[in-house]
Parts: structure tokens; C-alpha cells; sequence
């Protein structure tokens, strides 16, 4: 190592140290930002995964037709208007601001031209920022799919995609991260159980309430299981999902700030673990056998639980919010199925109801004395109440004119044969 | 944080501050480098996914054996033959030249032995070079597996691979990136649109040609649909295909430099996206269904057209040409259909047709005002003719020698059962 | 990218530059270790997909709760004991130490504290040197599964890990990585073919042989193939687990020390290759067959023989030492089944014959004259000796008290709709 260093060396001495160190650091804080920007990028896959391996296989085509387009859509929606209304900067904190000066510099400057000036402090370069938060943006919608797969008209689902992450999303998220009312008001959101997963759930509710449940799910006030395509498939998904978060909260820190960075992976880490075993336990008192499908949606559970919170609640801490994520992961899914809300995947109880306590924990838990449980409260409900109307009125609106749900032979004999013209799996060995 | 970083300093105080930070600067931009280098080794798997997911299941252990030898193959000629063909240090730009004097030193020099002083000003060390530019190598050959698959010859494959990844790909390389002729032309390629994609779909063409159609494929004129084994696998290789590019376009930045890797991620995630979309319309147009498949090879298509271009293409234009892409794949596939040209997973679409139209795309929407149509027809044409012009002879030594197709009867019955003894899955749960 | 550098460095004029160097300094190297800790956490999933693969398709669900079960014991059992074990601080180099003085600080920390001030000159912080560690810690764990899957009983499995990640795998690594009496003895051993690898290994060899042979293994004699489920989801672990080394030996350089940590990306990958090689070329002689198995489970060997001398030996050593290893998977494999030691996925071949040769091998090949065939040998024989004992005991009091074996009943009809109450696939396309 020692030659080459003194050949930059040589080169360098009469460059100004201080000008290269500023560019130093923001190139390394960049790399963490970029990378974890690829970790949120494969959470889609491992959302398709969940999905198509929980869903039937009648419909693992359609089922992957959706979270192979949500993300398309959820990128250039945000890119054409979500990130101009996300990040407003705000002259007063208050509800509702845009900026679009920077919409022409977005599409058309020349390439390469440096409009990351005002991002010097910031430990990462415009284009970062916009591709870090346009990942985050598409997985709200992904959230929605998982719910009200199997019956819902692909088209309506679409447009609600374009809505819901194009508006509602950015909206709701500049309330804290765009500097908005919330922020002002001193509600904490790390990395989004609320901004994120509780709004990506409301939005699940409000389809599974509109959609209804799928036929045969409910007979005579009896649950019918119905089996997934492939458990492989839903493990690489919540694999992928874990690998992913050591981006979506990694990267929430907004640098690579080495001590607070790792702390949060720590308290991450922790917590998924822990929600694993809470939801390994729930289930096996609650059903009285080992379930693989609770184990899997605890992990997501401890995920959303500690996403609020992971870089204020200690280790310990972290333990018990995950570990409570993964119990009320398999109540709420019991609940659900009570009310006859049928949720494929189980999205609403992941992602709402571990969002929202996720959210409330950072109140209970923090070592920040600033925060606080009813502030907590009060932006679960203001995020609640607007994410679950905003997505009622879109998917009603849709229900009224295009219709939101496919007849009921296509959903007897499965989407995929009669939208997609073919099978998701072809495993026969005769010519 | 403040604690530990005094310790540091003091330590440090007394030494040389210039040192450290040219280290550090190399530190930064290698990581990302060997980062990028991880992403790409990652496509592989994403190749395999994709041909195992688009074939039949009675090939799929065939396909999956061939994708896992193809980077092994790749690796290990490109470092017995190719690194030293593609990075010649040509004395006057030129069409061949080598330098081996490399050699000794990378397979016999001490262990960890400062091998990278030339590379000091480069952002990456010796040995992150050798194994970037390997994983990007054996892509090329990659290409060419897929559209061949179902009735090659394992062996003859294996042949062809050894010397197109250890000859045609580097020389054809060494133009551009080794400071060849077409370099000093003015030819521009940013990630190898034309020298990895282009080369490795005129690979496939003459593969396709030479080996021909599969059995039943084209009866009376018509095309009869092959269904492949597994969508999910399928969706899956694309998906990491995707995340791969991150590191196949992002670190061919060949350094972290923040600005340009994260203007270049933006450019390929728009044309990704934008890819799938065009694809999705053309195929809605032409088929009257929704074709995840083409959704699929439309994302792929938008990645391949912005490879060439992805730093010098604003991101509006890398949204047309992306978009571009996705509509030429389905026009392609739809042609090389009624020209009986049988491509298992549309890897000429792909691979050539979009490596062509995104190589000539920087001669339309470059902003920088040197580069020019013409100049990218010419590299496109030269490169296009040697690539295609040394496939086919390779393939057509190996036909008349060894042998390229499989006997008729393996193919009816399926190269797994008769090559490896053993099916791609057996799912059956009776004892 | 000019003008936001002059923004920075006005602001920045009046710090001191050094301590801002040593910072970054360590905010680089720390990112190097975060997304190495990512990549070996990856790797459990890799292991899922082998072990899934290659199992039989009705004990799919059973072998993938345990693989997603094990990270989840292997974390926290670490965070709880294990951790305090591994790195006690010996104040004289020996066989037995602890230091739970940390304990406290870890669990009950004000969050984000800094912890780190230790870790100064380790190029990481205390919490990325836990995970990255904890990582590795389940890996140990992981190995044991493979082999005794099928027929195990998940309770007493669950056990075992609990008891091998928290105490046999951390003391053992003590010795080494912890400055105990190996250390001191300057035996070598880089990343862990002996310490992670051979340690699991040991482990597995002595659940098979606790546990038995699967009903119907060997009859009269012969061995009986039992084909895995699906050949794409092992592709799919086995890729993953090639990425994962990435980290698993990139990593354990400590730092992001650009020559040493690339050296070794390329040792590890041209190992993997030559593996592959061998394997394939082995098992070509021994079975007449193109057996995809063997060239996965060959890369597999590769990589483990390179662990522990992956700094030390050079590019030409590595493929040797990779080849080798790849022969002796496949030997290692016949001489198992002759001996009816059945291991479901080959765990003991890849890990503990492939560990054992990597160890020794860097006594061969190692270009440090510091070392020694025979202290290798005697690092060997220690920890061997240690692993397998423990492990027999832990299996054998199991084996005595809750039973490590499933009934002959639920063996044969599949563990999935036992104790699960799923199947592991329902792929069926009729309502």
C-alpha cells in the first residue's frame, strides 16, 4: 500500500486539504446512501416474494404482474410529482406546500450538471436523495397489493398506485420529513412505521373493506385456509425484505454516521429477531402448531415495530418492541379474520397494526425525553385518519366507475389464465 | 461519537495529513468499486432465474448447469488470457495488442503484495479491477447461453464460452476501454451497451442461427409457445438482473464520485422503469394481454439502452430511450419469430437489438456536444460484425467438429433426465 | 460537483482537519464492515435455499423454519452470552475467559451513547463489530441443520443451537479470534474454515451420526438418491452464499483496507471457480454424469478452503487450494454414504473436510514463512476435538431426555403436514 499512496501523495501537496476532505466525506456518506438505496430497491422483490409464494397459484402470475409494475409506477409517479410535494420546504410548518422550481432541472439539465448544491450538508447528492425516497415511496403501494391480492382488478389497482404514491404518500409524508405540521408539533418517525407503514396499511384496509373477501374465504362464519403457491418463495421474500431494511432504517440515518448507523442495524437486527419468537409463540398457543407463515410475519412485524423508533430505543428496548410486534401481529390477524377483512398476506397486520404501535413505542421507549406518547398518538391518527379516507374515496371513486374487483369465474379459475394467457408454474416432465 | 474520535486524533496529530487522505480517498472509491463488483457477480444469478424461470421444466437442471459453470468458465480465462488482451496499453491506438507481463505477478506474487501502484490514480486497486472487469466478461457469454438453451450442447457451450470470454470479448473491449482505435475515434459506450451486451447478443444470433429452431417451436408456419417452468424464477432474475445494474452502470463511474454515480443510478432506474412500461403497451397492443413477460424483457431492455449513455443522458431523455427500449423488444421478438429465429428467453431482443439502439441513443440525446451518430454507427457496425463474424465461426468449427445439438430424442424427452440423472423439481407428496 | 465543495469547505475552514480524518477514516472502513455484516446475514438465506432444495419436497416446510428459526436463536443467544464469551480479554493467553463488564452497557445503553471509544484503532464500531460477529456466530449453527434435516426434531435442534452459538462456537473461536492460547501458538486461520466451518461441521457429523440415517437411505447396501424438491431454489442458495462470502471474507479483514480486503475478494472468488472445477470434474469420473450437485456443492468447497488463508496464499494457491477442495467434497461424500453417515445436503463434506484441508492447506501455501504445517495441524485437532465432543454431548443428552428423532411415521409421510400443517408447495390449477 505504502508506493502508491506516496505517488497521490506527491500529486496532491499542493491541493487544498480541506476542499478534499468536505468531498471525502460526502463521497462516503453518498456510497452508504446509494447502497442502502439498493437494499430498499430489492425489499420489491422480497414483497413479490411474500406474495406470490402466499397467494394461490392460480394467481402467482397476476400476483407478480402487480409488484413487478408497482415500482415502475411508484418511481416515475414520484419523479413527475411526488418529490416536489414531499419536500416543499415548507415557508411555515403547516399542511400542504409544493416546489416544483426544481421539476425542469429534474428532467432536463444537461446530465451531469451539479444540482446538488444545496445538498452539501446533507451528506448526499441530490440524485441520491430522489432515487433513496423514490424507493421508499413505491413500497406503500406494494403494501396495498399484498392485501387485496386475488381479486382485484389489475387496472383499478393501477391507477390507485398512481394516486396513492404520486399524492397521498408524498402529502402525508412532508407533515414530518418535509418539515410540516407534524414536525413542527414534535412527533418522532424515525424511518416510517407511521410515514410508511401504517399509511401503505390504511391504504390495505381501506381496499379490503371496499374489495371484500375472496369467495369461499368465509363459510358460515368458518375461515378457510388457503394454501400459498410456494413457502420457498415467501422465506426468500422475507429474507429479502430483512436484507432491505438494513437500508430503509440504515439509510434513514441520512449519512453513514458510523456510531448512529450501526446502532440502528443493531436495534433493527434485534427486533426482527425478537418478533420472529413472538410470533413463533403466538401462534404456536394460539393454533397448537409450529407456524412457519407467524414466524415469517413476525419478523416483518418486529421490522415495522422498530422502524419508528431504532435509533432512540436501546437494545433491550428494541427486544421488547419487536417481540410485542410479533404477538400482536397474530392477534390482529385473528381479529381480522373475525371481522371477515380477508388479507392474503396478512399486510394490514404487519404494517398497520405493528406500524401503529411501532409509532406509540417510540413514546414509551425512547431514551429522548423529548418525545412523547400523546404526540405519538396524535400524528398516528392525523397520518391514520388521512391515509385510510384518501385511499376509501380513490378506491371508491374506482369501484363506481371502472370497478375494482374481477367476476367471480376469473376469480374462481384464477387470474392468470384469463389476463396473462399463462401459468405461473409449468412443472410437468411428459413432452 | 465525540469521545473516540479525540483518541484517534491525538494519535494521529503527528502524522502526515496529505498521506491519509489520498488513502482514504482510494479507501472510499474502492469500496464502492468492490461493492459494484459484488452487484455484478449477483446478475448471474439473475441470468440463471431468468432462463431457468422462461424454460421448459424438463431443461431446467441443463440451464441452471450452464449458468453456474458460465461464471467459472468466465473468471478463470478472463484471468488466464483476457485481462491482458483487454487493458493492452496499446502505444498507438490500434486493433490488437497485449500485454502479459502482468501474468507472473497475478498468479505468483507474495500474498498481498502491493501490486497497485499504476491504479493510483484510477479510484480502485489492482486486484478490484481484474475482478470487476471478470464479472462483466463472463455477462457476454451469459447472453448467448439463454438463447440457446433447450438443445445445445452442454460441451460445445462450455467450448464456446472458454474462447469467447477469454478472446472475442476482450479484443472487442480493448477498442474502447483499452484505449483501442475506436476510442481514439471518438466512440462512446459509458457500460458496454455495444461491448458487453451488443457482443454478446451478435454471440447469440449466430448461435441461434447455427443451431436452430427447437423441435415443434415452428409448425406450418406458426409459432407454438413454449411455457416456461417457473414465472416466479423468471420474476426473480429480473429483479436481481435490475439490482445488478446498480453496480454494472453505477460502478462504471469507476469511482464513487457522488455526483455522477448517483445522476448515473437515476438515468437507469428511470429507463428501467420506463423499459417495463413500453414493453407492457407494446405487448398490450400486439398480443391484447397483459405479458408480464415482455414487462420483464422491457425492464431488461430499458437497462440495456441506457448502459451506453447513462452518464451523458438527462433523465428525461433516459426515459424515452428506455421507453424506446421496451417497445423495440416486443418488435424484435415478433420479427425474430417470423424469421424462425428460436430465442428461449429473448435475449437477441434484449442483449443486441437494445445494446444497438442504446449505443446509437448517445449519438441523439448525449449532452455532451462531441459525441455523434455516425461515430456510434460506425463502433456499433465494427464491433457488431467482428462479434457476429467470430460466434459464427466458433459455432460452426464446434457443429462440424463436436457437434452443437443435442439428438432429438434428448430434446423430446428432456437434456435433464439424459445429461444430469436427476429433475429440476420433484414435488410430490406421496411416499 | 464544484461549486457545493467550495460551500462545504468555507464552513469547514475553522475545524481541525485531522480529527475530521480520522473520522472519516473510520465512517469508511465502518460502511466496508456494515455491508460485509449484510452479506453474510444474506447468507442464511442461502442456506435456506440449499438445504430446501436439495431436501424432499414433503419436509420443505420443517427444513425452512429451522433455517429462518436458527438467525433468530443464533443473534440473540450471541447478543446474550455468547459475545462476552468470544472477545473476554484474556489478560493471559488461555483455553477460558469472560467479560459480561458489557453486558449492561449493551442492553440498557442510552440509545446511541457512544459505546464505541474502544474500537478506535478496529476500524468499526462496537455495535458493527457485534452484528458482523453474531452474523458469523449463526452460520455455525446453520451447518448442523443441513445434515441431520428430515428426520431431526425441531425442538431438540432448537436446543442445540441455543447451547452451540452461546458457549461451544464463541469459546472455541476465543482461542483464535479472542487471543486465547491458539492465537498465541500462531496457528492462522483468516476468516474461519476452522473456526466457523470445521466447528459446524463437527457439530453435523455428530448430529448424523446421533441422529441416523433417514428411513430407507441405505437398503441392503446400496444408497438410495432421494432427489431434492427443486434444483433452482439450491442454484439460488448457493449463489447466495457465493455473495455472502463476499463479506464473510472480505470482512474479516477488519477495515476496508483497499489492497488487502481486494486481494482477498479475488483469492475467494478464483477459489469458488477452481471448486466448482473440481467438483464437476470429480464427480464426472466418479458418476459418468454432468451432476449439478457437485459442481454447486464444489463452490461451496472452494470457498471454504480459502477461509482461512485467503490473505495469506496467492491467486495461483487459490485455485489450487479450491480444486483440491472440490475433488475432496466429492470423496468426502462417497466415503460418507459407504460409511451410512447420512447428510442430507453434504454439510459435513463442505464444511468440515473442506475446513479441515483450507486450515492446513495455509500451512502449504501460505506465503507468511511465520506459518507452520504443524501448529495448522494442532489448531486443527484441538478445536475438532472440542467441537465434536461438545456437540455429541449436547445431541446425546437430548437424544436421552426429549428425543432427537421423529417418529418413523411422520418421517415417511413428511414433517410438513405433521407439525406445520402446510405443504411446502400447492401448485395445483383446478379450483
Amino acid at each position: 500500500m505504502k508506493y502508491f499512496v506516496h505517488v497521490l501523495a506527491n500529486e496532491m501537496a499542493t491541493m487544498d486539504l480541506t476542499l478534499e476532505m468536505s468531498k471525502n466525506i460526502l463521497t462516503t456518506n453518498n456510497v452508504w446512501m446509494m447502497l442502502s438505496t439498493a437494499l430498499v430497491f430489492i425489499m420489491h422483490l422480497g414483497f413479490a416474494g411474500v406474495e406470490a409464494g402466499f397467494g394461490q397459484a392460480k394467481n402467482t402470475v397476476n400476483i407478480l404482474f402487480k409488484n413487478t409494475i408497482t415500482p415502475i409506477i411508484g418511481i416515475v409517479s414520484y419523479a413527475a410529482v411526488g418529490f416536489y410535494l414531499m419536500y416543499p420546504g415548507f415557508e411555515v410548518p403547516g399542511w400542504l406546500s409544493f416546489d416544483f422550481s426544481g421539476w425542469n432541472m429534474f428532467w432536463f439539465s444537461p446530465a451531469t450538471a451539479d444540482v446538488s448544491a444545496d445538498y452539501a450538508n446533507a451528506g448526499y447528492t441530490y440524485w441520491t436523495d430522489f432515487l433513496f425516497q423514490a424507493m421508499f415511496a413505491a413500497t406503500a403501494a406494494t403494501i396495498v397489493s399484498g392485501a387485496i391480492a386475488e381479486r382485484v382488478k389489475l387496472g383499478a389497482y393501477l391507477i390507485f398506485t398512481l394516486f396513492f404514491v404520486g399524492f397521498v404518500y408524498p402529502i402525508i409524508g412532508s407533515w414530518k420529513w418535509g418539515g410540516g405540521a407534524l414536525d413542527a408539533m414534535g412527533f418522532y418517525d424515525f424511518a416510517g412505521s407511521t410515514l410508511v407503514h401504517s399509511v401503505g396499511g390504511w391504504g390495505a384496509l381501506a381496499g379490503v373493506i371496499l374489495v371484500g373477501p375472496r369467495i369461499g374465504k368465509y363459510v358460515n362464519g368458518r375461515t378457510v385456509e388457503k394454501p400459498g403457491a410456494s413457502v420457498p418463495l415467501a422465506v426468500i421474500g422475507v429474507f429479502l425484505l430483512w436484507l432491505g431494511w438494513f437500508g430503509f432504517n440504515g439509510g434513514s440515518v441520512l449519512s453513514a454516521d458510523p456510531g448512529l448507523v450501526s446502532f440502528v442495524l443493531v436495534t433493527t437486527s434485534l427486533a426482527a429477531c425478537a418478533g420472529g419468537l413472538g410470533g413463533f409463540l403466538a401462534a404456536y398457543f394460539a393454533f397448537k402448531r409450529l407456524d412457519l407463515g407467524m414466524v415469517l410475519n413476525g419478523i416483518l412485524a418486529g421490522l415495522v415495530s422498530i422502524t419508528a423508533g431504532a435509533d432512540v430505543i436501546n437494545p433491550g428496548g428494541a427486544v421488547l418492541v419487536g417481540f410485542i410486534g410479533g404477538i400482536l401481529v397474530v392477534l390482529s390477524a385473528i381479529l381480522l379474520d373475525k371481522l371477515h377483512l380477508d388479507d392474503v398476506v396478512g399486510a394490514v397486520s404487519v404494517h398497520l397494526t405493528c406500524g401503529v404501535w411501532g409509532t406509540l413505542a417510540v413514546g414509551i421507549f425512547s431514551t429522548n425525553p423529548e418525545h412523547s406518547f400523546m404526540t405519538q398518538l396524535i400524528g398516528v391518527a392525523v397520518c391514520g385518519v388521512t391515509a385510510f379516507l384518501s385511499a376509501y374515496v380513490i378506491f371508491f371513486i374506482l369501484k363506481k366507475t371502472v370497478g375494482i374487483r374481477v367476476s367471480a369465474e376469473h376469480e374462481r379459475t384464477g387470474l392468470d389464465s384469463h389476463e396473462h394467457g399463462i401459468r405461473g408454474y409449468t412443472i410437468v416432465f411428459d413432452e
